[in-house]
Protein backbone atom coordinates (compact mmCIF):
# COMPACT_ATOMS: atom_id res chain seq x y z
CA UNK A 1 0.00 0.00 0.00
CA UNK A 2 1.17 3.67 -1.05
CA UNK A 3 0.39 5.52 2.08
CA UNK A 4 0.50 9.67 2.25
CA UNK A 5 0.93 9.53 5.85
CA UNK A 6 3.00 7.50 8.52
CA UNK A 7 0.97 8.00 11.09
CA UNK A 8 -2.03 6.26 8.89
CA UNK A 9 0.37 3.74 8.17
CA UNK A 10 1.56 3.14 11.73
CA UNK A 11 -2.17 3.02 12.37
CA UNK A 12 -3.34 0.02 10.05
CA UNK A 13 -0.54 -1.73 10.66
CA UNK A 14 -1.09 -1.69 14.76
CA UNK A 15 -4.88 -2.23 13.86
CA UNK A 16 -4.28 -5.07 11.00
CA UNK A 17 -2.69 -6.86 14.29
CA UNK A 18 -6.23 -7.62 15.37
CA UNK A 19 -7.52 -11.49 14.41
CA UNK A 20 -9.67 -10.91 11.38
CA UNK A 21 -8.62 -7.25 10.37
CA UNK A 22 -6.64 -7.37 7.51
CA UNK A 23 -4.84 -4.43 5.92
CA UNK A 24 -7.93 -3.20 3.93
CA UNK A 25 -9.95 -3.76 6.63
CA UNK A 26 -7.35 -1.79 8.75
CA UNK A 27 -7.10 1.17 6.30
CA UNK A 28 -11.07 1.76 6.07
CA UNK A 29 -11.15 1.17 9.88
CA UNK A 30 -8.25 4.10 9.96
CA UNK A 31 -9.97 6.41 7.70
CA UNK A 32 -13.12 6.33 9.42
CA UNK A 33 -11.36 7.31 12.59
CA UNK A 34 -10.01 10.21 10.81
CA UNK A 35 -13.38 11.24 9.72
CA UNK A 36 -14.78 10.80 12.88
CA UNK A 37 -12.65 13.65 14.14
CA UNK A 38 -10.50 12.36 17.53
CA UNK A 39 -12.60 11.40 19.79
CA UNK A 40 -13.35 7.53 18.49
CA UNK A 41 -9.86 7.50 18.54
CA UNK A 42 -8.84 8.88 21.95
CA UNK A 43 -11.73 6.77 23.42
CA UNK A 44 -10.57 3.97 21.91
CA UNK A 45 -6.88 4.51 22.54
CA UNK A 46 -7.67 5.12 26.64
CA UNK A 47 -9.22 2.18 26.60
CA UNK A 48 -6.74 -0.10 25.40
CA UNK A 49 -4.67 1.82 27.77
CA UNK A 50 -6.95 0.59 30.57
CA UNK A 51 -6.65 -3.18 29.33
CA UNK A 52 -3.14 -3.67 29.00
CA UNK A 53 -2.41 -2.11 32.40
CA UNK A 54 -5.14 -2.51 34.78
CA UNK A 55 -7.01 -6.12 33.85
CA UNK A 56 -5.87 -8.88 36.10
CA UNK A 57 -6.88 -12.92 36.27
CA UNK A 58 -9.04 -13.83 39.09
CA UNK A 59 -7.10 -15.55 41.87
CA UNK A 60 -10.05 -18.10 42.69
CA UNK A 61 -11.30 -18.91 39.42
CA UNK A 62 -8.48 -17.60 36.88
CA UNK A 63 -11.85 -15.40 35.27
CA UNK A 64 -11.18 -11.95 34.26
CA UNK A 65 -11.24 -9.01 36.36
CA UNK A 66 -10.44 -5.35 38.20
CA UNK A 67 -9.48 -6.78 40.93
CA UNK A 68 -7.74 -9.95 42.71
CA UNK A 69 -10.89 -11.89 43.23
CA UNK A 70 -13.49 -11.35 40.57
CA UNK A 71 -17.15 -10.15 41.18
CA UNK A 72 -18.98 -13.54 40.69
CA UNK A 73 -16.76 -15.02 43.60
CA UNK A 74 -16.92 -12.04 46.28
CA UNK A 75 -20.73 -12.35 45.62
CA UNK A 76 -22.33 -13.54 48.81
CA UNK A 77 -25.48 -15.28 47.55
CA UNK A 78 -23.94 -17.68 45.23
CA UNK A 79 -23.08 -21.41 45.93
CA UNK A 80 -19.65 -22.04 46.31
CA UNK A 81 -19.25 -25.37 46.08
CA UNK A 82 -20.90 -25.72 42.85
CA UNK A 83 -18.50 -25.30 40.05
CA UNK A 84 -18.78 -24.82 36.50
CA UNK A 85 -15.69 -25.52 34.73
CA UNK A 86 -15.41 -23.71 31.62
CA UNK A 87 -13.12 -23.39 28.67
CA UNK A 88 -13.11 -19.21 28.49
CA UNK A 89 -14.30 -15.81 29.60
CA UNK A 90 -16.42 -16.26 26.80
CA UNK A 91 -18.34 -19.02 28.15
CA UNK A 92 -18.86 -17.39 31.94
CA UNK A 93 -20.95 -14.42 29.91
CA UNK A 94 -22.87 -17.23 27.79
CA UNK A 95 -23.83 -18.83 31.26
CA UNK A 96 -24.28 -15.79 33.14
CA UNK A 97 -26.54 -14.69 30.37
CA UNK A 98 -28.88 -17.49 30.60
CA UNK A 99 -29.64 -16.92 34.47
CA UNK A 100 -29.93 -20.54 34.80
CA UNK A 101 -26.93 -21.10 37.47
CA UNK A 102 -25.85 -19.09 40.36
CA UNK A 103 -23.04 -21.21 42.13
CA UNK A 104 -19.29 -20.21 41.03
CA UNK A 105 -17.24 -21.03 37.50
CA UNK A 106 -13.68 -21.76 37.18
CA UNK A 107 -12.12 -21.21 33.92
CA UNK A 108 -9.40 -23.50 31.97
CA UNK A 109 -8.00 -20.98 29.76
CA UNK A 110 -8.78 -24.00 26.58
CA UNK A 111 -9.05 -27.54 26.49
CA UNK A 112 -6.33 -29.85 25.76
CA UNK A 113 -5.48 -30.41 22.35
CA UNK A 114 -2.28 -32.60 21.44
CA UNK A 115 -2.00 -31.00 17.98
CA UNK A 116 -1.94 -27.99 18.75
CA UNK A 117 0.69 -27.78 21.44
CA UNK A 118 -1.78 -27.94 24.75
CA UNK A 119 -1.53 -30.35 27.54
CA UNK A 120 -3.30 -30.31 31.23
CA UNK A 121 0.07 -28.32 32.34
CA UNK A 122 -1.05 -25.04 29.80
CA UNK A 123 -4.60 -25.32 31.40
CA UNK A 124 -5.36 -24.10 35.59
CA UNK A 125 -6.36 -27.91 36.31
CA UNK A 126 -3.69 -27.46 39.58
CA UNK A 127 -5.31 -24.33 40.15
CA UNK A 128 -8.90 -26.15 40.12
CA UNK A 129 -7.77 -29.20 42.01
CA UNK A 130 -6.26 -27.25 45.03
CA UNK A 131 -9.26 -25.33 45.34
CA UNK A 132 -11.51 -28.65 45.14
CA UNK A 133 -9.31 -28.91 48.44
CA UNK A 134 -9.62 -26.14 49.85
CA UNK A 135 -12.94 -25.19 49.28
CA UNK A 136 -14.51 -28.57 49.85
CA UNK A 137 -16.50 -28.48 46.52
CA UNK A 138 -19.63 -30.53 46.14
CA UNK A 139 -20.37 -31.09 42.83
CA UNK A 140 -18.34 -29.58 39.54
CA UNK A 141 -20.93 -29.35 36.26
CA UNK A 142 -18.38 -29.58 32.85
CA UNK A 143 -19.84 -26.87 30.44
CA UNK A 144 -17.26 -27.57 27.89
CA UNK A 145 -17.71 -27.98 24.06
CA UNK A 146 -18.45 -31.58 23.12
CA UNK A 147 -15.81 -31.70 20.53
CA UNK A 148 -12.98 -34.26 20.56
CA UNK A 149 -10.76 -31.97 22.74
CA UNK A 150 -13.46 -30.91 25.19
CA UNK A 151 -14.55 -34.58 25.90
CA UNK A 152 -10.57 -35.24 26.31
CA UNK A 153 -10.62 -32.00 28.98
CA UNK A 154 -13.76 -33.48 30.47
CA UNK A 155 -12.19 -37.40 30.83
CA UNK A 156 -8.82 -36.10 32.20
CA UNK A 157 -10.33 -34.22 34.65
CA UNK A 158 -13.14 -36.37 35.70
CA UNK A 159 -10.33 -39.02 36.21
CA UNK A 160 -8.20 -36.91 38.62
CA UNK A 161 -11.41 -36.47 40.24
CA UNK A 162 -12.17 -40.02 40.76
CA UNK A 163 -11.19 -40.66 44.28
CA UNK A 164 -12.49 -37.76 46.00
CA UNK A 165 -16.02 -37.42 47.08
CA UNK A 166 -16.71 -34.89 44.28
CA UNK A 167 -20.05 -35.38 41.87
CA UNK A 168 -18.72 -34.44 38.28
CA UNK A 169 -21.81 -33.49 35.65
CA UNK A 170 -21.77 -32.66 32.02
CA UNK A 171 -24.22 -30.09 31.14
CA UNK A 172 -27.14 -31.74 28.29
CA UNK A 173 -26.62 -32.41 24.86
CA UNK A 174 -28.90 -33.09 22.59
CA UNK A 175 -31.25 -31.49 20.05
CA UNK A 176 -31.61 -27.15 20.48
CA UNK A 177 -35.00 -25.86 21.05
CA UNK A 178 -35.96 -23.80 18.05
CA UNK A 179 -34.27 -26.32 15.85
CA UNK A 180 -35.75 -28.58 13.66
CA UNK A 181 -35.04 -32.24 14.08
CA UNK A 182 -34.52 -32.80 10.15
CA UNK A 183 -31.36 -30.47 10.27
CA UNK A 184 -30.20 -32.04 13.42
CA UNK A 185 -27.02 -33.94 12.67
CA UNK A 186 -27.09 -37.74 13.65
CA UNK A 187 -24.44 -37.96 16.57
CA UNK A 188 -26.79 -35.45 18.39
CA UNK A 189 -30.09 -36.83 17.32
CA UNK A 190 -28.63 -40.46 18.45
CA UNK A 191 -27.01 -39.50 21.26
CA UNK A 192 -30.27 -37.66 22.49
CA UNK A 193 -32.34 -40.67 21.85
CA UNK A 194 -30.39 -43.04 23.97
CA UNK A 195 -30.40 -40.29 26.82
CA UNK A 196 -33.83 -39.56 26.48
CA UNK A 197 -35.79 -38.51 29.71
CA UNK A 198 -38.63 -39.06 31.60
CA UNK A 199 -41.58 -36.95 30.27
CA UNK A 200 -42.90 -34.92 33.16
CA UNK A 201 -46.25 -32.49 33.19
CA UNK A 202 -44.95 -28.90 34.83
CA UNK B 1 -23.57 -8.60 28.16
CA UNK B 2 -22.59 -9.66 31.58
CA UNK B 3 -18.90 -8.41 32.04
CA UNK B 4 -16.64 -9.49 34.94
CA UNK B 5 -14.81 -6.35 34.60
CA UNK B 6 -15.70 -2.55 34.22
CA UNK B 7 -12.15 -2.26 31.98
CA UNK B 8 -13.17 -5.12 30.26
CA UNK B 9 -16.54 -3.53 28.95
CA UNK B 10 -15.06 -0.85 28.28
CA UNK B 11 -12.75 -1.88 26.03
CA UNK B 12 -15.93 -3.62 24.12
CA UNK B 13 -17.65 -0.45 23.96
CA UNK B 14 -14.94 1.87 22.68
CA UNK B 15 -14.18 -0.97 20.12
CA UNK B 16 -17.70 -1.74 19.45
CA UNK B 17 -17.87 2.00 17.86
CA UNK B 18 -16.10 1.08 14.63
CA UNK B 19 -17.75 1.04 11.98
CA UNK B 20 -18.31 -3.15 10.90
CA UNK B 21 -17.41 -3.90 14.59
CA UNK B 22 -20.50 -5.38 16.82
CA UNK B 23 -20.50 -6.14 20.13
CA UNK B 24 -19.86 -10.05 20.00
CA UNK B 25 -16.62 -8.70 17.52
CA UNK B 26 -15.26 -6.19 20.12
CA UNK B 27 -15.70 -8.96 22.55
CA UNK B 28 -13.58 -11.21 20.58
CA UNK B 29 -10.95 -8.57 19.81
CA UNK B 30 -10.94 -7.55 23.49
CA UNK B 31 -10.28 -10.87 25.03
CA UNK B 32 -7.64 -11.27 22.28
CA UNK B 33 -5.57 -8.49 23.23
CA UNK B 34 -5.86 -9.76 27.09
CA UNK B 35 -4.78 -13.50 25.93
CA UNK B 36 -2.19 -11.31 23.35
CA UNK B 37 -0.66 -9.22 26.83
CA UNK B 38 0.09 -5.78 26.65
CA UNK B 39 1.95 -5.33 23.26
CA UNK B 40 -0.73 -5.23 20.86
CA UNK B 41 -2.72 -3.49 23.16
CA UNK B 42 -0.57 -0.30 23.89
CA UNK B 43 0.61 -0.32 20.31
CA UNK B 44 -3.08 0.17 18.94
CA UNK B 45 -3.28 2.82 21.57
CA UNK B 46 -0.41 4.97 21.10
CA UNK B 47 -1.09 4.75 17.22
CA UNK B 48 -5.05 5.52 17.57
CA UNK B 49 -3.63 8.61 19.91
CA UNK B 50 -1.11 9.64 17.47
CA UNK B 51 -3.71 9.32 14.98
CA UNK B 52 -6.15 11.39 16.35
CA UNK B 53 -3.51 14.26 17.53
CA UNK B 54 -1.24 14.11 14.59
CA UNK B 55 -3.12 13.71 11.32
CA UNK B 56 -3.68 16.48 8.68
CA UNK B 57 -5.28 17.61 5.71
CA UNK B 58 -2.96 18.57 2.79
CA UNK B 59 -3.98 22.30 2.19
CA UNK B 60 -2.88 22.07 -2.03
CA UNK B 61 -4.89 18.57 -2.54
CA UNK B 62 -6.69 17.47 0.96
CA UNK B 63 -5.14 14.28 1.34
CA UNK B 64 -4.38 12.93 4.36
CA UNK B 65 -0.51 14.41 5.36
CA UNK B 66 1.80 14.35 8.37
CA UNK B 67 2.61 17.83 7.48
CA UNK B 68 0.88 20.79 6.26
CA UNK B 69 1.53 19.84 2.35
CA UNK B 70 1.46 16.07 1.34
CA UNK B 71 4.43 13.63 0.36
CA UNK B 72 2.74 13.40 -3.39
CA UNK B 73 2.50 17.39 -3.82
CA UNK B 74 5.83 17.85 -2.46
CA UNK B 75 7.07 15.53 -4.91
CA UNK B 76 9.74 17.49 -7.76
CA UNK B 77 9.37 14.91 -10.40
CA UNK B 78 5.18 15.05 -10.49
CA UNK B 79 3.23 16.42 -12.90
CA UNK B 80 1.66 19.88 -11.28
CA UNK B 81 -0.37 21.04 -14.20
CA UNK B 82 -2.20 17.24 -14.55
CA UNK B 83 -4.99 17.10 -11.56
CA UNK B 84 -6.85 13.53 -10.67
CA UNK B 85 -9.99 14.02 -9.17
CA UNK B 86 -10.81 11.41 -6.49
CA UNK B 87 -13.70 11.53 -4.15
CA UNK B 88 -11.11 9.63 -1.42
CA UNK B 89 -8.10 8.90 -0.02
CA UNK B 90 -8.76 5.49 -0.81
CA UNK B 91 -8.84 6.26 -4.17
CA UNK B 92 -5.75 8.10 -4.10
CA UNK B 93 -3.86 5.03 -2.95
CA UNK B 94 -5.62 2.61 -5.42
CA UNK B 95 -4.87 4.57 -8.03
CA UNK B 96 -0.81 5.13 -7.04
CA UNK B 97 -0.45 0.95 -6.75
CA UNK B 98 -1.53 1.40 -10.43
CA UNK B 99 2.29 3.28 -11.10
CA UNK B 100 0.27 4.99 -14.02
CA UNK B 101 -0.03 8.28 -12.81
CA UNK B 102 2.67 10.65 -12.71
CA UNK B 103 0.28 13.84 -11.81
CA UNK B 104 -1.26 15.37 -8.74
CA UNK B 105 -4.27 14.64 -6.58
CA UNK B 106 -7.32 16.27 -5.34
CA UNK B 107 -9.45 14.38 -2.95
CA UNK B 108 -13.07 15.69 -2.93
CA UNK B 109 -13.92 13.78 0.22
CA UNK B 110 -17.47 12.26 -1.14
CA UNK B 111 -19.87 13.03 -4.15
CA UNK B 112 -22.48 14.82 -4.29
CA UNK B 113 -25.54 13.06 -3.19
CA UNK B 114 -28.55 14.99 -2.33
CA UNK B 115 -29.99 11.65 -0.90
CA UNK B 116 -27.55 11.60 1.57
CA UNK B 117 -27.98 15.37 2.22
CA UNK B 118 -24.58 16.16 0.80
CA UNK B 119 -24.12 19.43 -1.64
CA UNK B 120 -21.08 20.65 -3.78
CA UNK B 121 -20.25 23.06 -0.60
CA UNK B 122 -19.71 20.04 1.55
CA UNK B 123 -16.72 18.82 -0.60
CA UNK B 124 -13.43 20.20 -1.34
CA UNK B 125 -14.95 21.71 -5.07
CA UNK B 126 -14.05 25.77 -4.37
CA UNK B 127 -10.58 24.85 -3.00
CA UNK B 128 -10.77 22.45 -6.31
CA UNK B 129 -11.64 25.76 -8.38
CA UNK B 130 -8.87 28.12 -6.62
CA UNK B 131 -6.31 25.50 -7.58
CA UNK B 132 -6.77 25.19 -11.18
CA UNK B 133 -6.28 29.06 -11.51
CA UNK B 134 -3.84 29.36 -9.16
CA UNK B 135 -1.45 26.71 -10.25
CA UNK B 136 -2.65 26.88 -13.91
CA UNK B 137 -3.78 23.11 -14.43
CA UNK B 138 -3.86 22.21 -17.97
CA UNK B 139 -6.02 18.67 -17.63
CA UNK B 140 -8.24 17.21 -15.00
CA UNK B 141 -9.05 13.62 -14.88
CA UNK B 142 -12.47 12.57 -13.07
CA UNK B 143 -11.53 9.42 -11.75
CA UNK B 144 -15.01 9.14 -9.73
CA UNK B 145 -17.00 6.21 -9.48
CA UNK B 146 -19.63 5.50 -12.27
CA UNK B 147 -22.68 5.56 -9.93
CA UNK B 148 -25.38 8.60 -10.42
CA UNK B 149 -24.10 10.32 -7.59
CA UNK B 150 -20.17 10.36 -9.24
CA UNK B 151 -21.75 11.16 -12.72
CA UNK B 152 -23.64 13.86 -10.91
CA UNK B 153 -20.40 15.02 -9.23
CA UNK B 154 -18.77 14.85 -12.61
CA UNK B 155 -21.02 16.98 -13.89
CA UNK B 156 -21.45 19.47 -11.89
CA UNK B 157 -17.36 19.82 -11.76
CA UNK B 158 -16.89 19.98 -15.52
CA UNK B 159 -19.93 22.66 -16.10
CA UNK B 160 -17.78 24.68 -13.57
CA UNK B 161 -14.56 24.54 -15.70
CA UNK B 162 -16.76 25.23 -19.43
CA UNK B 163 -15.40 28.22 -19.54
CA UNK B 164 -11.64 27.76 -18.36
CA UNK B 165 -9.11 26.10 -20.96
CA UNK B 166 -8.81 23.40 -18.57
CA UNK B 167 -9.13 20.15 -20.30
CA UNK B 168 -11.27 18.01 -18.45
CA UNK B 169 -11.51 13.86 -19.29
CA UNK B 170 -12.80 10.87 -17.49
CA UNK B 171 -11.44 7.24 -16.71
CA UNK B 172 -11.98 5.09 -19.22
CA UNK B 173 -15.28 2.57 -18.17
CA UNK B 174 -15.25 -0.71 -19.77
CA UNK B 175 -15.15 -4.51 -19.00
CA UNK B 176 -12.68 -5.31 -16.75
CA UNK B 177 -8.85 -7.44 -17.78
CA UNK B 178 -9.96 -11.05 -16.76
CA UNK B 179 -13.68 -10.62 -16.95
CA UNK B 180 -16.12 -13.03 -18.69
CA UNK B 181 -17.94 -10.96 -21.08
CA UNK B 182 -21.16 -12.89 -20.36
CA UNK B 183 -20.88 -11.71 -16.79
CA UNK B 184 -20.38 -8.53 -17.54
CA UNK B 185 -23.51 -5.81 -16.60
CA UNK B 186 -25.60 -4.97 -19.96
CA UNK B 187 -24.87 -0.98 -19.39
CA UNK B 188 -21.33 -1.82 -19.03
CA UNK B 189 -20.99 -4.00 -22.14
CA UNK B 190 -23.09 -1.83 -24.11
CA UNK B 191 -21.12 1.77 -23.36
CA UNK B 192 -17.54 -0.16 -24.18
CA UNK B 193 -19.21 -0.83 -27.22
CA UNK B 194 -20.45 2.81 -28.29
CA UNK B 195 -17.06 3.96 -26.89
CA UNK B 196 -15.03 1.15 -28.46
CA UNK B 197 -11.07 1.99 -29.30
CA UNK B 198 -9.10 1.52 -32.47
CA UNK B 199 -7.46 -1.47 -32.31
CA UNK B 200 -3.51 -1.16 -32.37
CA UNK B 201 -0.29 -3.00 -32.62
CA UNK B 202 2.18 -2.41 -29.81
Amino acid sequence: MNFSSKILEEAVNALSALPGVGKKTALRLALHLIQDGNTKSLKIASALDRLASGIKKCKKCNNIADDDVCDICLAPHRNKKLLCVVESVRDVMAIEETNQFSGSYHVLDGVISPLDGIGPDDLSIDMLMKRVKQDNIEEIIMAISPTIEGETTIFYISKLLKDTEVKVSIIARGVSFGGDLEYADELTLGRSIVSRLPYSFQ
